[in-house]
């Protein structure tokens, strides 16, 4: 299969997990909301973090991706408040989770690539030579940070999934539903693993 | 740092991720044994499997790889039997949660790369140019298949946690030590990344 076919597999299962996102919230859950006074809606907010936001980062498309993971990081500032305001309201403790761990020391992580790519790549604060020698440690760094992100999204699937379930939340074809939509999710981090693997 | 260093990480990581997983059994479980009666210490048998097993794919190295894989999938096959035998004795439903979707998919593709690893390579199944042609592809599945498997590992370590926070049965530290043993899966994979990124 050529690169581009690889690419576009990804960039399928990308957009269908939103798709599956979208179609669990509205259609199962309480909807989408960071003002609302229910508590569950402004969890909701988060999922929008949810996908792994990857471009390929040809020099061409430098601008381009530091942008694009520049609003990933603001979705992720706002995700992140929305599950504080969420615990607050429902008297949950913050930080307990291996969810919460991974998602927090990936999203720690990607801020520090993000500003070091945009020091040393876009405002150039390294030579030439230095650029090229970390290049590929930010290529592999990005790699390992997506896959990161999708194990943060796996477990928050199955810990939503789980709380659903002792509520009696928990509708049987809404779990298969968040099932597939993890599987998207999964086979999205795979296609990018092989589109990525050979360049 | 040099890649014997990453390497060396890697392990470092899956040896600490393996112990932790030990001392949470050993400790806050029941142990670990296939013919007990006891539901939960034969569930406990399954996690033997969770540290996915990683050799480089030097020449040399090729016939201890397939010995490694086979072993893992025979530890696989032995986990896979624990569970079903678990859900059987407690009445649990069968490959309902996300975990165990993510799991069967990753062994049996796990399988499959096993299986034409060993035709085509072991036996020679194909010519030297198919076989030059097919080793990217055997090597990027491979690193597919870690973070699959490092995927199912974590939302089974999640979705045990909220099973025995459910059953008011998880202790304040088992919590803390389930999220480390995550956490040193979740570098072990990122450092495997890391030490095959540059090859």
């Amino acid at each position: 299969m050529s690169p581009l076919g690889i690419s576009g597999l990804a960039h399928l299962f990308g957009i269908l997990a939103f798709i599956l996102l979208l179609v669990w919230l509205l259609h199962y859950r309480e909807g989408i909301d960071y003002d609302s006074d229910k508590g569950f809606r402004v969890f909701n907010v988060i999922f929008y973090d949810g996908i792994p936001n990857h471009t390929k980062r040809k020099e061409s498309q430098e601008v381009c991706s530091h942008a694009l993971h520049l609003i990933a990081i603001v979705l992720g500032i706002v995700g992140l408040n929305a599950v504080f305001k969420f615990h607050g309201m429902e008297n949950i403790p913050n930080v307990y989770s291996l969810h919460s761990w991974i998602g927090i020391v990936t999203f720690c992580l990607f801020g520090l690539q993000w500003l070091f790519g945009f020091v040393v790549f876009m405002l150039q604060g390294a030579s030439v030579n230095t650029r090229a020698k970390v290049l590929p440690w930010h290529k592999v760094g990005g790699r390992a940070l997506l896959f990161m992100a999708v194990c943060a999204a796996e477990t928050g699937l199955m810990e939503k999934s789980c709380f659903l379930t002792n509520l009696k939340l928990l509708h049987g074809r809404e779990s298969n539903l968040i099932n597939f939509t993890g599987l998207a999710i999964l086979l999205f981090g795979v296609f990018v693993n092989f589109s990525v693997g050979f360049s």
